[in-house]
């Protein structure tokens, strides 16, 4: 049974305002729940159609109709759980760094937060412009990704000044990726998706790189930012 | 201004079954419609709340209120154009091509084509389960890639039937694609979200490629189909 103001904390929740006043987010759907669980992240409230088994005290039964008062899907899955935003820990001045400068598509993000997993990238560093990990979009794009990578938000010119690992950005006009045979650790910049790299964050750039494009020269559009990201990982690892 | 018949027709253009009876699709945006316009698109009417000072026949000045009307967006942008189904040309059997089996999300079917223009891919092969590439959501992750890719729906099993060129799948157990030093043009097949690669298409893979995972191993999920299409692409053209 649902109560009014659980109701009324679970739609906050939709505004990154409210999730960082109250310090929870929501996660849905039974596999990225139980993901979830499994993981270091606290749990606040479980409120689901039918039991997980879990601590009694944190589970809340409830029925189809409430949850579908509560969830932000068009079709819910189930279960909805409201976990803690857990506080990020310390980046380590080494391995791989992605560094995103203001990232707005939360789609964009989430399927980059699943690259750093897949990739082993620790640390993900977000501009304080960047969209928000604990957004609901962002969370079921990261399929449970989100608990294995160290996601920081920062004003990235700070971060960057106090950094002496080397810098590379991802530019339209960069070096072709594939020539490149010392890439190293270090901080990989990606812009937003409309216009790259600010000019403050690229003054910290010591190597611009580029995705070669095979296509037709009438093409004018560039790599969506997530699919550049996934390319570049790949470079870096590959080698 | 707006028609009872010319709504009634657009409306009913986001749905597959009247897109295939009537032969039209929908695009919306002024930046996607004029790179559409360039192409060799037909265009049937363009209905915009400023004029493109294109041929005046096509064009029908509509007020924001009309827009929103018709618009499938939530957010509606300027103008919205049908365009004419192109048939597709025959596919070339060289080149490396991209066969998508039963791939649904229209996400990533866009950003599919999206990739296969970037990359030089002329023939985008897709099962018939396959989503409609002319579905609006395809449409608007294109971003007008959709001009220079040749997208042909058709019985996958019959066409690698009939092909004679090297067939490579993406399998999670495939050979790492870091390591094949002899890929060479072919098809590609890349599987449906959640269940890959079918049986039936299955049997016509020689080569099974897969991208290895750096992360830890406590990691289950699989790269999302579009960012694994678009390192897989990546390595067939770094060759």
């Amino acid at each position: 049974m649902l109560s009014k103001s659980q109701l009324k904390l679970i739609t906050s929740l939709k505004h990154k305002k409210f999730r960082q006043q109250y310090g929870f987010f929501v996660v849905e759907g039974v596999k990225t729940i139980t993901e979830l669980l499994q993981s270091s992240l606290e749990l606040q409230t479980l409120f689901t159609t039918q039991t997980f088994n879990i601590d009694a005290k944190n589970e809340v039964l409830i029925s189809d109709a409430e949850l579908k008062r509560i969830s932000f899907l068009t079709t819910p899955n189930k279960a909805l759980a409201v976990f803690k935003i857990p506080t990020p820990k310390p980046i380590e001045d080494k391995g791989l760094i992605i560094a995103l400068d203001a990232i707005r598509d939360p789609g964009n993000l989430g399927t980059i937060v699943r690259l750093c997993d897949w990739f082993g990238v620790k640390d993900l560093v977000c501009s304080n412009e960047t969209v928000d990990c604990y957004n609901p979009k962002v969370i079921q794009a990261t399929m449970g990704s989100i608990t294995r990578v160290n996601i920081s938000y920062l004003n990235l010119v700070e971060f960057l000044k106090d950094s002496s690992m080397p810098v590379y950005g991802a530019f339209m006009e960069g070096e072709n990726i594939y020539k490149k045979t010392n890439l190293k650790d270090g901080i990989l910049i990606m812009g937003n998706e409309a216009n790259g790299i600010s000019k403050e964050v690229e003054a910290f750039v010591k190597e611009k790189v580029s995705i070669p494009r095979f296509g037709s020269l009438q093409q004018t559009e560039s790599l969506n930012v997530a699919t550049a990201t996934a390319i570049l990982l790949s470079e870096f690892r590959r080698c």
